[in-house]
């Protein structure tokens, strides 16, 4: 049997937790577990800890000598490089060439793309967007994250950063949200889990509208809070959503300007509000779309199952190695 | 000789001017000509005064038999269909099959694509991107303009209307600028030669600021009055192309974020201010990128003469007629 190694992992590095699984040729997720990503102050600690962990799980499922190769998705994860550099929503800075690190840990060829375009890649080959040449995900977890495929390649752009939608400012002056990145005025500051909690907070501590999110101490209101008073009727929770949905739609209707994709697919937990969320997005992209662009996209929610999209996505580039 | 037409014609149809022009298969321009866009109140009138100005210029030239095809470069002209859909710096509107009605003029087979994706072929094959990869070429005339490439491709998106980077919006509120697409904030409502010619007028119409723009009728300042006044050393002139140049290169970081291009390409009249518009440029997307994108990309002027660019551009199309 020495040769055929039947099995890939697939790595989602995000912001809050690391999910890791072991995927067949197929695209099953035969098992997966994650780690808390924040735990560990340094990429040496988590190449450390990941390394434990992978080791446990596939020597527990099939051996870790069944598994042929790594892909991981990682926030500015670079392709070309293996590397990932100044990542916005990990303590880590620096340029940290985890690919190296993770085959040196483990004696497994791994390869690195960005968290988004791992989730991208998952749709194109397992999800909504089967037989799409031109589209663009949107992840939306801690941060908001962009796969974009155009004329069916992954834009990787000059040197591997392209695809960070979350970046693009929505606000060009100093009334912008500071962002992670240093800058004012994002989209991810707005539109992502981490924003809409941020509005939830700005709306109960200035305003006196009466709110089901009063009853968590402001600085701990998440968005899962927000989505739950939503679904129990709370207005100013469901006006959050149509804030962030409408503005979400209105950048991607200046998204479509550039790249005029097929469609839009949104990922991440956030979506789970459903149409709480999608029905602002298609209104704020309708009304602000340029004409010859309007009523064209599709909005999607993704198909694949939680956190397997980005493990899908990117143990994909496990069998490439 | 029967069989071997040796030359293709260009058409760059502008909002103010159509250029035409006789190309050869070593990309020279053997001779060409231009008729005003805005004397043609309809497509119908506009084909037969093009028609006439081709087949003047050929049958002088070369003898209209020698024609392969005709490349025409438009405002929302799209590739994929042939056709000119409601046009926004022009007086027509509706879906216009400008192909057809062309090859059924002259007897010779017309492609159609968008002018700024026309430009961006002319600099990719006789230009500064020759051997670029991914680029951006954004066109300053009546609008902005813009083609891209990315993975050597260019960009068409799924109905083959990307690239319309004049008509993303800079400013996200009703204190945008109105634009000629109907909406307000457009990049292209301040970022192009109308756009210099209105940041003039408001400057001139709304403060006593001294400027040797006052000597001009505000409803008739030009982009080259401005140019013409900054050239003197006029303050409010060099700051009107700081604030376009700034702007622009502010917007040039947002698109960073999108497909992190190798360079950007400025082509049009409003080059012609050479370091005025570029240096503030350069300092616009410097002081506004994403750390991990800054310093990264070029930002060059084409260095093909004029209009020919666009011309040279559009004709690329004709030989694959």
């Amino acid at each position: 049997m020495d040769g055929i190694k039947p099995y890939v992992i697939g790595i989602d590095l995000g912001g809050t937790n690391t999910v890791f699984g072991i995927v067949d040729s197929r695209g099953n997720v035969l098992a997966d577990d994650s780690i808390p990503t924040r735990q560990f102050s340094n990429p040496e600690a988590f190449v450390e800890g990941i390394s434990a962990a992978i080791r446990a799980l596939a020597n527990r499922e099939v051996g870790l000598d069944q598994i042929r190769g790594i892909g991981l998705g990682a926030p500015n994860g670079n392709y070309y490089q293996g590397t990932v550099e100044n990542p916005p929503n990990l303590p880590w800075t620096g340029i940290i060439p985890l690919a190296q690190m993770m085959t040196d840990a483990l004696g497994i060829p791994t390869a690195i793309t960005n968290d988004a375009n791992a989730a991208a890649m998952g749709e194109m080959i397992y999800g909504v967007a089967r037989g799409m040449k031109n589209f663009i995900v949107i992840t939306l977890g801690t941060g908001l994250g962009s796969g974009i495929v155009i004329n069916g390649q992954m834009v990787y752009g000059h040197d591997g950063f392209a695809g960070e939608l979350g970046h693009v400012r929505f606000i060009h002056d100093e009334t912008g949200r500071s962002c992670g990145c240093g800058r004012k005025g994002c989209l991810e500051a707005y539109c992502s889990a981490t924003g809409v909690a941020r509005t939830a907070r700005e709306i109960v501590t200035t305003t006196d509208r009466p709110t089901l999110l009063r009853n968590i101490d402001p600085d701990q209101i998440t968005a899962l809070d927000v989505s739950l008073a939503a679904g129990k009727g709370d207005a100013v929770a469901k006006e959050i959503f149509e804030f962030t949905g409408h503005m979400l739609g209105e950048a991607c209707a200046d998204f479509a300007a550039f790249s005029s994709p097929e469609a839009f697919i949104f990922f991440g937990g956030l979506t789970k509000a459903g149409d709480l969320l999608m029905k602002p997005i298609i209104e704020g992209y309708e009304q602000n779309s340029l004409n010859i662009l309007r009523g064209k996209p599709k909005f999607l929610i993704s198909a694949l199952m939680g956190a397997n999209a980005a493990v899908l996505g990117a143990s994909a580039m496990g069998w490439e190695l």
